[in-house]
């Protein structure tokens, strides 16, 4: 069987590392693995297939010969350096929100969109976290019942922003158990015990980034300008997993029981649904897993065709790193790398 | 001035507590306070305005002499001895969900139908704690522009389950930072570091209490049923203070500046709205405060008359104890008691 030269690039954020991690539970066919990242991380290593290798500085050069690039390092790094890696004969797969909203380049969720992948130029983008959770849920009930609009809140963890954020959730939820006023250095207020209405930048609607993400990102994702998106996204004193209370309106009437059959059928999607028996995903029980959790199916009474989800899936696995290694997988089964 | 015998019936709990605090806060004309509690509270004590004061048992008997009877434990107590309180005279506002819905019994925000309060027959119903908060900031918009639907995701503190889940949170906080698993007693999981898309116990239609509450109370509280509510209700590991994502779709269009000016000048609100400078309600700032605090307020451009807004309050003050003791004060200023 062929196998792949793949660099990781960002390989000692919490991305990064689940990446690695994860294309070694898959199996992937990693003919050479090549950690990258910025200066600051000269001297780490990484652990693949029980051997330790030592992560390089993410320069141009360090593209040569390699077949696949997964990127996790921020806009900035994927602005300046997959153009470089695409230049020498790479495929990036980019988790940066750089280039999703490029035309040209595809925005994939292999669970809904695999076929984008065939149109690549060297670049595919991977979607924002909550975005691919969200439209995992929505494709099975779109293409049966045809999605209007849907309304998202989201209780996001701090995994989402990284390694230094799970540490700072850890040392400020013991100083205040201390009695202690900790001191925000991650984020603009402590997060512990709290909850922040505030994810990424805003602009002058009073949308965040992320949540103009929800909006533009399930459009194209599902090819379907006309779903109407609104979104409020909302940090939460949670290490790992985003949660999400998704409510939609369809143009075709589903029962919850029509939508629980629907999508207990769908790929990459748990069903976990008997709130009377306390059953309904939950963040701290889905962390680690790579499929999408869905339960509280409820019809919305307020209206004629509508349904109340609640979504959960692990940030750093579905939302990013399980979610490129599967558009890596697709790649290889149908040779396009 | 007048004076009054006060009983607070439950008042060795977080709402009770909270009753007798703002009592004295707001310089309410107590003639002599009577706390009340189940036997299990015997040799408890609370303080009033310097003065330790027995909590003595809530029988039928206490209630004799008694003007207002402020009732926050649960239920049970409520079905049993509020009708014994009015019975003796008293008037009863009773933080139960007992007597919401009852035609007979006024549902009352003074903010939203302080006019319920006149034709109350001896007992006055404290609306939910998240459908407060809720209203408080509908009603203003309400009258300018109808709300038809309103699609709400809360994220609802532990303070509104009471001080043993307080409790455990500070427990389970600890022990998962020092790497224990916590057995969860009052939550049916682990409330630290998680979520609970789980509030009050669910139905045959998969909603949970607290999410009909929110549907249910509204329109009463509103005084219209063609309101359209739909809730997910979800715990957040938050000592005090809930948050609301609320979605509100309007007959008649209002901006975003348009709603801020509203609601600026609409009583018991604060509107703490300026994102771009990190300026938005957060629970951890807004507990101890009596007024309901709104942000993040932005048009929903997935349809023609929509807004989003997230909502912020003390559960224990304006969504229980001081919406309690508002009650109060109307019925005395208007000679009711």
């Amino acid at each position: 069987m062929k196998s792949y030269n793949v660099a990781v690039v960002g390989a000692t954020g919490a991305v990064g590392q689940t990446m690695i991690k994860i294309l070694q539970e898959r199996n992937f066919p990693v003919k050479r693995i090549l950690p990258l990242a910025s200066a600051r991380s000269n001297g780490h290593s990484v652990e693949f297939r029980g051997e330790k290798i030592k992560v390089e500085e993410a320069v141009p050069s360090a593209f040569d010969g390699i077949d696949i690039a997964l990127f996790s390092a921020g806009n900035e790094v994927s602005k300046e350096l997959a153009p470089e890696a695409v230049k020498r004969g790479a495929v990036v797969i980019d988790n940066s929100s750089a280039f999703r909203m490029d035309p040209d380049v595809p925005l994939v969720v292999p669970e809904v969109n695999p076929g984008d992948i065939h149109r690549h130029k060297g670049l595919i983008a991977n979607p924002n976290c909550s975005t691919i959770q969200m439209v995992v849920v929505l494709k099975p009930i779109h293409e049966k019942a045809r999605i209007k609009r849907v309304v998202v809140s989201t209780y996001q963890a701090v995994s989402g922003t990284g390694v230094d954020a799970i540490e700072e959730l850890k040392l400020q939820s013991g100083k205040i158990l201390n009695g202690d006023m900790p001191e925000p250095r991650v984020y603009p207020y402590p997060i512990a015990f709290n909850v922040l209405p505030h994810i990424d930048v805003f602009d002058d609607t009073g949308y965040s980034m992320e949540e103009w993400k929800m909006v533009r990102e399930t459009k194209k994702i599902m090819g379907d300008e006309s779903i109407a998106v609104t979104a409020t996204t909302v940090r939460v004193p949670v290490f790992n997993c985003h949660s999400e209370a998704v409510n939609i309106e369809t143009v075709e009437k589903l029962t919850a029981d029509g939508a629980r059959s629907i999508l207990s059928k769908a790929p990459g999607v748990k069903v976990v649904d008997d709130p009377k028996n306390r059953i309904y995903p939950l963040p701290a029980a889905v962390s680690g897993e790579n499929d999408v959790y869905v339960g509280r199916i409820r019809e919305d009474f307020s209206i004629d065709c509508g349904l109340n989800l609640w979504i959960v899936a692990d940030n750093l696995r579905k939302g990013a790193a399980y979610n490129a290694v599967q558009i890596a997988e697709y790649m290889v089964q149908h040779s396009l790398v």
